[in-house]
Parts: C-alpha cells; sequence; structure tokens
C-alpha cells in the first residue's frame, strides 16, 4: 500500500522512505526498483528459490505515547542513515548482500549514490566469503545490471583521488551482467548471480 | 543512548523496542541480552572476525511532517511485528540467521518467545544452506545457550501437536552450545558457532 500525502511525498507499507533516489516513472509499470525488487524477493521466497529481504528502514525514535497498552504510538522519530545495503540472505549456501540504485543519467551514475560506510561494508562482506554487488537502473533506456562491489570499490577509489566521480554505462556493459525484466520473477537478479559467482 | 519516559519504559537509539520480553536486571551489568549482542556484534565489526548486524525494528509510518525539507519529522507510527529473525550476516564464508530471548523462568523457555513466521523463516535459512539458531539466557542462572534451529523446530512441533509449550533447560544442556561472558567479546557466541557447525 502507498500512502499519499498533501505534499505529494509518498511512503509505503514497508516504512521505506521514498527519498534521495525518487520514485521514477520508467514506462507502463510505474514502479520504481525498490518495488520491483520487494515483488521478485517475494516470489524467490515463494518459489523457494532464494531467502533474500530487504532491511527496514532505521528510525530514531524520540517519543512514544501509550493511548492503551496494547498499541505503543510513536508521535516523534527521524530517519537515520543505513550503516549497511539495503539488501541480504542466502542463496545456494552463500551470503548475498547488495545495494540496488537508479539513476535518470543517460550514460552513468554518479557515485554519490553511495556512501563511504556502504562501501565499507561491501569490502569486509567479500572480506568474510560473501557475495556483494550493486543492482543499477538506467531507467531512461530501462536497462539494469549487477555489477560485483570490487567493481564499485574501484571506481570510488578513483573518485575519491581525484578522478571522474561516477561508474559509466560502458563499465556495466563490460563486466556487469544484465537483468532481465520478466513478468515473475519481475527482476530475475539471480540468474545474473547465477552467471557472476557461481 | 537510552531515552527513559515518564512511564518508565525506555527506548534505544537503535529504534529497537524494548517490548514483549521486558528489561531484564540480571546482575551488576544492567544489560539486556540484546544490549550485550550490540556489543558484541560491533566488537566482531571491529576485531574483523564476523559481519552481523541487528535488524532495524519494522516501523510502519502513518504521517510525515516536513518542518524542513532536509529534516522529514515522522508524527505518527507504529511498530510491526519483524517476519524475520532479529540478527543476520556473514561468517567464516557462510550465511549466520539468529534469534535471541531471555526468560526468567529458570528451567525452561516458553515457545511463546518465538513465533511461527519466525519458525518458517529459520526452515528456510537451513534449508538454502545457511546456519540458524537461537540465542537463550536464562537470566536467573545466568546461562547463556546457542542451540540450533532444528531443536526449536522440533519443540514446536511437538508444542502444536498437544506437547509441552517450553523447551527445557536440559535440552540446551544436552545439545545445546554454552556462551561465555567476557569483558570483550560480551557473549561470544561465535566460539559456540565455532564449536556447532565448523
Amino acid at each position: 500500500m502507498t500512502i499519499h500525502y498533501p505534499d505529494g511525498r509518498s511512503y509505503r507499507d514497508d516504512g521505506q522512505r521514498q527519498g534521495e533516489s525518487r520514485s521514477v516513472d520508467y514506462g507502463k509499470r510505474g514502479m520504481t526498483l525498490e518495488e520491483d525488487l520487494n515483488v521478485t524477493n517475494r516470489y524467490y521466497l515463494e518459489t523457494d528459490r532464494a531467502v533474500i529481504y530487504k532491511k527496514p528502514t532505521p528510525i530514531q525514535i524520540a517519543r512514544v505515547d501509550y493511548p492503551r497498552r496494547s498499541a505503543a504510538k510513536i508521535t516523534e522519530a527521524y530517519f537515520r542513515k543505513a550503516s549497511t545495503t539495503d539488501y541480504n540472505g542466502v542463496y545456494r549456501g552463500k551470503y548475498i548482500d547488495f545495494e540496488a540504485k537508479e539513476t535518470t543519467q543517460p550514460t552513468s551514475i554518479p557515485l554519490k549514490n553511495f556512501h563511504s560506510h556502504q562501501l565499507a561494508h561491501m569490502r569486509r562482506i567479500k572480506r568474510h566469503g560473501g557475495i556483494g554487488f550493486i543492482i543499477v537502473r538506467f531507467t531512461r533506456g530501462g536497462s539494469v545490471y549487477l555489477l560485483d562491489a570490487d567493481y564499485l570499490d574501484a571506481a570510488w577509489t578513483e573518485g575519491t583521488n581525484g578522478g571522474r566521480k561516477s561508474i559509466p554505462l560502458s563499465l556495466f556493459q563490460k563486466h556487469g551482467y544484465p537483468i532481465e525484466t520478466h513478468f515473475a520473477p519481475r527482476l530475475d537478479y539471480l540468474t545474473a548471480v547465477d552467471a557472476a559467482y557461481f
């Protein structure tokens, strides 16, 4: 369920803020990347292919009322920045961890879509034997790619050392794995995971 | 940071509700199992032993104000029941997933501390090659155990078929792995994981 507020912003059932990377309408479906991934993960769960969830948005609670003992009501709270990536779970015996972003830029995704603590998190994941990657949708062309976290890491290092501040689409085309859109699973990223890691 | 409210209930920095299983003072430390695990996970992270986090508490947002564009303020929200376990991450290349509970009962933990969807989640985790267990603290005696999810599963099945509605301490003593308390790591559960799974 999506709740729409007078100012036009919307909040969804899963408590997820539609912030920073904004809701983008990319055709008939009109679904954000996050919505597509939620539907996909539910499908994977129901078909017993993997157990992967989006983590709840971390919220800083400042005040709570207790109108009734059984229903605490939060009356003041704020969104906090996540210190990890948004998605994790288990697939084919491996720990899976990823961050998903969409960009309206036609030929690259700006590095500012990611945060240094997310980079640090993905480095740790890989060091401990997990699978870490990003999923990026280029909303104009409609293409979606899986790219191993090492490439994000390399681009990040380059960017912080005075190099380019974005990852070009061409790098995704060369080193990434395209993710196909179907009816179900909507965004079949595990097939790309199969190709990339197994 | 812990925020105390006039009615004596308290909320912590991580947005976690101290609900159902209540904050229990079990001696000088006065730390809940959750607090001990958070400290422990931070230690594991800093010493690069594992990457394990507690998931944020899922919150259902009903209303948000925008006093300033940069600081959205949630003015009405409710706690939701988690559909998975509280903790997951990666350790020695394996996906790790667990739920932690404490009980004031001296010789058993009631099954009502767990939920059917958590059971279903743990079954899935194990089926996909992850490591799934529970950590239980018996606050009276102060003992803490790791118990593989299969034993919870068996006790659950027994309980729903008219059998006993709790897991006896003796089962933890026989099939579980004791978790020792230190200064750091506070609750060294990964050493129990080593003994149980590696």
